[in-house]
């Protein structure tokens, strides 16, 4: 288990990778963001787009997955309170393999709590092109060692 | 339909209601943010939260649930480049029905392309209590009236 003390500024991490169907596309879409390009493959292909797209928020939390499973569930995470700069750079499309990585931008202990700090970072999400699909920066707070 | 062009900055949309149950939480976050606060129930009880709470990306997804219905799809929507300002104000847990409004900041018309503007807008989420429990700043393509 790592802690806030283990984490440093320029510290990389790539996060590994994850494969989207369109039977998960139009899955998430259907639950969480309806709109005609993300479920409707006819309208899909009359957009702009042309063709169906992952939701934005769906291609975030494959992003989250991915930050979970490589970095997070291995770090004493005590949530975040936000982000910002989130960007959708390039469509995600059904059979797309994306990767991500994260890089610690800054650090800093908690002033009003002694068993915390607050950890900056910056995630990437690609494609199997190699073209960036999502951007993000937030901040994790993560425990200190005992 | 609505255009970018009836669209007004101040206008205020009340969008709906979405109850967030103990399996959907744990459904959405074994999918895409499988740590232990929001999967593991004797370990989120141990936690900080002492109890499950939803993935903030969760809580974010049923908001986008909400804006799609009340808002996007009844508006020639293109997309959305990105956000700025996403915050987790307060733990969503299960049972919780959150309730989201949606008000217009800002219009500008494409300076490139003559069939679309921007519309930037700031939604926020609310659960049963009247406590805010999410809120971003986004902005959205939508089509000019052709």
């Amino acid at each position: 288990m790592r802690h806030y003390e283990d984490i440093a500024v320029g510290e990389r991490v790539e996060l590994g990778s994850y494969t989207v169907t369109k039977a998960e596309i139009r899955e998430f879409a259907e639950q969480y963001d309806p709109q005609p390009i993300h479920v409707d493959e006819a309208a899909a292909r009359e957009s702009v787009y042309g063709g169906l797209i992952a939701s934005g928020w769906h291609t975030a939390a494959v992003c989250m997955r991915l930050l979970s499973e490589g970095f997070l569930n291995e770090t004493a995470s005590m949530g975040s309170p936000g982000l910002d700069e989130l960007r959708w750079l390039a469509p995600v499309r059904p059979g797309d393999t994306l990767s991500a990585s994260v890089e610690i931008l800054d650090t800093r202990p908690s002033e009003s709590r002694e068993d915390r700090g607050y950890v900056k970072n910056r995630l990437v999400g690609r494609n199997q092109e190699g073209d960036d699909v999502i951007s993000w920066e937030a901040t994790n707070i993560i425990g200190r060692r005992p």
